[in-house]
């Protein structure tokens, strides 16, 4: 059976992740979800293992798919796990643009790694984290964007705090 | 008579965000502008009541047309309004792809919000603050991008502080 | 009451062009739905007439909406009919780009022609007339993408003839 | 053993074509390379088979590689395949854009249809058939786009016919 | 003195072309003209050597601009004058993409040719020779985008034929 | 002699920026590249100097070219260089907005300077200076992005500093 790397930042995890996991899944079998923990200019609001818990959260008990704490460049964590596909999600032209120059240079430094792209679904084409943290921050309405069984933690932990929408 | 919100940070406000103003007040009748000051990652240089009164010099008394600070997200700031139209200008397919976006984001927030977009006038299609706040800083000259009647607040507000060219 | 010109070539209609009818409807409460018949280049499958009438199908009873057949420039049409805001729907870079070039285009013709644009919805954001016609004509599925009134009438104007799938 | 159809005009077949092919080969272990036919509006300069004959000719005898002429729509040869993976190279945003488009559509009549994208080689993102058919018609160079084996194939049957450059 | 080529179809000439030509000049010291005149897919309305009299006239009396009609390709007709600098004029996305594209091309064929692009003019950034025949052919106003000393020969050439307007 | 400006943040220098240097000196006869350091809002990890130096080092001995440290805006330098062309590298549709609107703002300030644009080689289209960056930190393989000469001064500068590969 094949396997696929699914690498990235997840903060927080949303609805249109959890849609290119199950479906690269689908497609190879095994899926390994790489949280990225980037030491150098770590600017996630939380930690890569908090982070992870909340993939783990999001995606359940599917079969097949695995989420770990990735810390380094990803050509060194697709060796260590001996995985030769990364899989990743296109929302749109900017996604693409910065994908595939990520493709192109992990080519240089892995040539037998293949980087594959699915088409994100129409309903999540226009989800992303930063929008999500955004908006949970002003207390706004991401139960669109979010799976619902992390939906209470993503609440809290990019909320203010104080739980109350900004007085306009 | 209908209205639209015409939302941005306006840090400075300039003469592209000027004709998208007056153009909208053309179609719509009443103008809205929402200066907005967000709390969590404000980085604007100035704050969202100075910018306001910069836009409100900026727009000077025409009818239809008010200035006001918007703090949270512009999905509560429109219905606070009871008004469901937002206009922004597009430059370029860079702007196109982060209003398509928000417009979205919008809409799954607001079913009934309708975002309207009108195309940036070629003399101005190229114009942003960020320009306007790093050519004021090296003393640049700014006048083709700022509305004439704060051009002297943005040289001194934006500026280095000591009136002075680089020397290079 | 204001009003705007929705122009295109509707060939056919999709429910795409519906649902920017009704939303432009809301924002502006009239829409003239002008269905281009260019003499010099047409290469309509049908005549502007018959997409005429799919098109007063597809949009049905609506109130505030009219379809008319457009023989010559936007511009000229837009001064008979007195009105000064085209609106246009908004799927893709591909079509900002279009449409920017377009509306700057009429903008040096009829200087008080204002052109806006709104977001397609996400379910119509790829559906396109010309990949109506290509799936009708190999007798696919284009029940998603068509105004159920009008299915069976594209099924059969744009199809093969036979109503036989190709055989493969 | 998993599979995925890759689908294309190959009018003529080059070298960013094979590219892909291999790839998809050592990513999916069975690739069929579906030569569209399209009985409607068949622009193509040589037939399906024939071209179909050349992709044979430029692939060789690779395990797990089948060429074959598709003449209606790719979800109906896919069904008829028992085939769920689409497999397809982007090689700028263009490409994107287009193949974006036509995943979703093909979603919309084959939920199950899964495409997936690679990115081209850089040496071959230039490349393009309608560039071939141009330059192989003014006996330009082609040597850098087409497979060695079918060369002299692409040069007559896409050259003037006459072998001579143009007279400048 | 350096020299360069600036090809393109120029059907009709635009003010757009004339500017890249003045500006290339400035550069580059000598500019040649080169007219397209594909005999294999020829769609242009008027003759090579016809779009090369307005070009002509369009540039008038400039020194160190010379028009030719260039039959073949690019490279064999840079290589023919001895020519190592290819200029052309980029509006926007469309044009960067295709030019890009045709520039890596040439490189190919001829690696010691450079292709240099410059910025189009904001005021000629969405005038295309095609929007001209099209305005042209409805007796729409053409006078910004066309140069006067052409702009009689354009409405006669691209027009209808009966100096009327559509009746609308 | 003609002459251009190269200006940049060169941090570091990647081989993309030596094969534009080195084809803009074909082009030009004479290139200065200008190091950028920017005192507001400088976020480079080495000085403008030492950039510089890292530069003046990649290039070599190269007759025609200079390597210089630029404080302020680029029109300044331009005009305190009496030099009326600068040069940029294009790699992708991105790099073209950005610099488009450069461009045109450059052009508001000082009308006479004209900006041409080089596409880069494919071998280096999808090298940056933000990615040789990245992946020197985390001790991966940066020989393909960056001139041999400077390799070392480059993991070393941009390098975690224990020279060791994060344990993942």
């Amino acid at each position: 059976m094949s396997a696929a790397i699914y690498p990235g930042s997840f903060d927080p995890p949303t609805k249109g992740h959890v849609d290119v996991i199950e479906r690269a899944r689908r497609v190879f079998g095994r899926v390994i979800v790489a949280v990225g923990s980037n030491v150098r200019k770590d600017s996630a609001r939380l930690s890569g293992e908090r982070r992870a818990e909340l993939m783990r959260a999001a995606v359940g008990d599917l079969e097949g798919i695995e989420v770990e704490v990735m810390s380094g460049l990803l050509v060194d964590f697709a060796r260590e796990k001996d995985v030769r596909v990364v899989v990743k999600g296109l929302r749109d032209v900017r996604d693409f643009e910065t994908e595939q120059e990520q493709a192109l240079l992990n080519r240089t430094m892995y040539p037998e790694l293949e980087t594959v792209f699915l088409v994100s679904d129409v309903r999540h084409g226009f989800v992303s984290s930063s929008a999500v943290r955004e908006i949970a921050f002003h207390a706004g309405e991401v139960r669109a964007m979010v799976p619902g069984v992390i939906l209470e933690d993503v609440r809290r932990l990019y909320g203010r705090g104080d739980g109350q929408k900004d007085k306009i």
